[in-house]
């Protein structure tokens, strides 16, 4: 990587290896058996990741993360059913709204900012709505940095025999996730998260009787899965012109990813990154929005300084200025901004990105510690 | 270029520059200044290139090309109104069978495979059929190679007073068009053909009052031109992620573009490889699909020797062994391939593709001349 380029503690795109980038220095042919060679190849791996195997198939779709999230509940989601939501930030949010497009009907729980949908909630609202057919969830919800418990939300809903489907966007490839066991009918993510690949399609992995079943469904032609899978599997390419460069880079990336140790060994790094990271900006006197409990390894969320000097812009000038950029908030309520986890991050970039946050605070007169916000929960007012 | 890499003398993707695959070779946040000014860059470029920059805008959507069709028809195409599409051939079937998804009325004139749709039988239809709304073309339908006479189509629209979208995917950025002076509504293509660049995103040229009237008409989330222009407008940013690497690379294809002489230069460049390649495969005693009147200097469709010898997949197999990858046929009825003539190709490669091809016959036994097939029109018999 040329030297100058600011590390991104960002959410995705990030930050990733020279080697993921050289993979982009070839051409391929769409049509050509070495690039299919690598689209089957990395859809075997990520079925292998994510516990799939035997009951699920990998379907690549082109486009950002937001497009493979609509096209997974664009196609499975039959049109009359019903849907449970579960909400705690903007992609939750976004699922509620891709639905409102689509005309699909829906319930949403809300949980605001600081909390996760538990368990319980959500046992009884399918106990009380027995139309519900499917469950989505946003596995990280990457705008506060939220870790949601999935386990104890599948076993409601495998207890209640509703299908769920998880948008782990930001948390697949660090976090463990069984789909064969939790179990879940689909979970979606993209190339540019967690595995540190550079953003250019997402993929759902998706129970594959639920998928062939699911035939004519989709409202659109470019983002019907079921249409994409269909293709794939009789040709081996993908339906329309896929990314090759963005593929072959992803499929580097799984191999660095395998080298690494797989979903141990990046989380193991990215837990490392976060616990250092919040230490570090403590010992400043940020706060996190969260309570430890619900701390990602993926991203996390600070409250800003309280004081008319602080300006996320110049802030983030600042910050840049000394070769890290990080990333704005994205909360209802309270003022934040996001220092990412993932990425190829180690524990010199945490301590550069401290002491450069730390540099911009005194730059702009700043002033710590950062008191709790008004509207928090009394659980987060002690932390 | 890894010397071992193949040429593609494919329609996209195709064969880049060396230099445009190492502006892939840094990241770069979606939030960031840097990255948001590419963009804007590469849309002012886009826009003076399309003549459209007093007119009309530039909105890129992430996916292949097809996504930016379905996105530009979606958000454009009033729900209650009537579309003409002209087909003839694969990717004008495709406008036919997106608005059958999205539910969009529309009347089809399709001329098969050998034939462009004319301005007089344009006006006809038009004529006849006063509640059609707008008429959606194909520049170059690559699935033959055929270049459509869109100024005739254009004046017939302009004449009734209809709107026209054109599916310029393959053609825009080497054949010229000005969209102001068309006039036409809607200019679709993507980053990975004229222009050079790699696959994972499109873009429209649209007139921006048409685009300002047409919120809340998109079937998807995702694809909403609207949306992704008026996020765009406020924040200079994409309104989900970006494939920050390909736009780079799109960046630097522009400028190469523009260092050749622009879409001069280009056709220039094309023209003589669709010359060189037409006349060296007719030497070898091949046969092209069209007309000369029709021939697109993007890519040229070759009918296919008649002998049980000939097996498609044995065929490019034997001219990959010598560097070139080729396309297979996508014709309804003859059986044919194609070869492409744009991305970076000169006389040297073409020279070397004739002289491969001429190999894989000699290796495959495959008989020359090839005869003029049964179903071809009396002005092709002649050719
Ligand atoms: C949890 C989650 N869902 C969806 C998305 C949307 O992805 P994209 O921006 O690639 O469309 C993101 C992006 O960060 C995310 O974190
Ligand atoms: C004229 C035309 N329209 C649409 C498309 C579809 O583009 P994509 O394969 O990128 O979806 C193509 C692809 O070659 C094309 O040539």
């Amino acid at each position: 990587m040329n030297q100058k380029d600011p590390y991104l503690l960002t959410p995705g795109p990030l930050t990733t290896s020279a080697t993921v980038k050289q993979a982009m220095l070839h051409d391929w042919g769409s049509w050509d058996d070495n690039f299919n060679g690598m689209t089957a190849d990395v859809c075997r791996r990520l079925l292998a990741v994510a516990g799939g195997s035997d009951t699920h198939v990998c379907v690549p779709m082109q486009g950002s993360g937001t497009f493979a999230v609509e096209a997974t509940l664009g196609t499975l989601i039959a049109p009359e059913s019903l849907t449970l939501v579960l909400m705690n930030g903007a992609y939750g949010q976004r699922i509620g709204k891709i639905l409102d497009t689509l005309g699909r009907a829906y319930i949403a729980i809300d949980k605001g900012d600081y909390h996760p949908p538990r368990g319980d909630e959500v046992a009884e609202v399918l106990a009380a709505n027995p139309a519900i057919a499917q469950v989505v969830v946003v596995h990280c919800e990457t705008s506060s940095g939220i870790l949601n418990p999935i386990e104890e939300i599948a076993e409601a809903c495998r207890q209640a025999g509703k299908r769920l489907i998880i948008d782990s966007m930001s948390a697949f490839g660090a976090l463990p996730v069984n789909v064969a066991e939790l179990p879940c009918a689909a979970l979606v993510s993209s190339a540019n998260k967690c595995f540190e690949g550079v953003p250019g399609f997402g993929f759902a992995i998706v129970d594959r009787a639920l998928l062939a079943a699911s035939a004519g469904q989709c409202h659109s032609l470019s983002l019907d899965l079921y249409e994409q899978w269909a293709y794939m599997e009789k040709t081996g390419q993908w339906r329309y012109t896929p990314p090759t460069h963005v593929v072959a880079a992803f499929l580097q990336a799984m191999k660095e990813h395998e080298a690494e140790g797989g979903v141990d060994g990046r989380l193991a790094r990215y837990t490392r990154n976060r616990d250092r990271l919040v230490a570090g900006m403590r010992e400043l006197g940020f706060r996190t929005l969260l309570v430890d409990e619900w701390l990602s390894p993926i991203i996390t969320t600070f409250l800003s300084p309280q004081s008319p000097a602080f300006d996320f812009r110049r802030f983030y000038d600042a910050i840049k200025a000394h070769g890290f950029v990080i990333y704005p908030g994205k909360l209802t309520v309270a003022d934040s901004f996001r220092v990412g986890c993932i990425g190829q991050l180690h524990d010199e970039q945490i301590d550069a990105v401290i002491s450069a946050i730390a540099g911009a605070c005194q730059e702009l007169g700043l002033p710590l510690p950062v008191p709790a916000p008004a509207d928090a929960p009394d659980d987060l007012k002690n932390a």
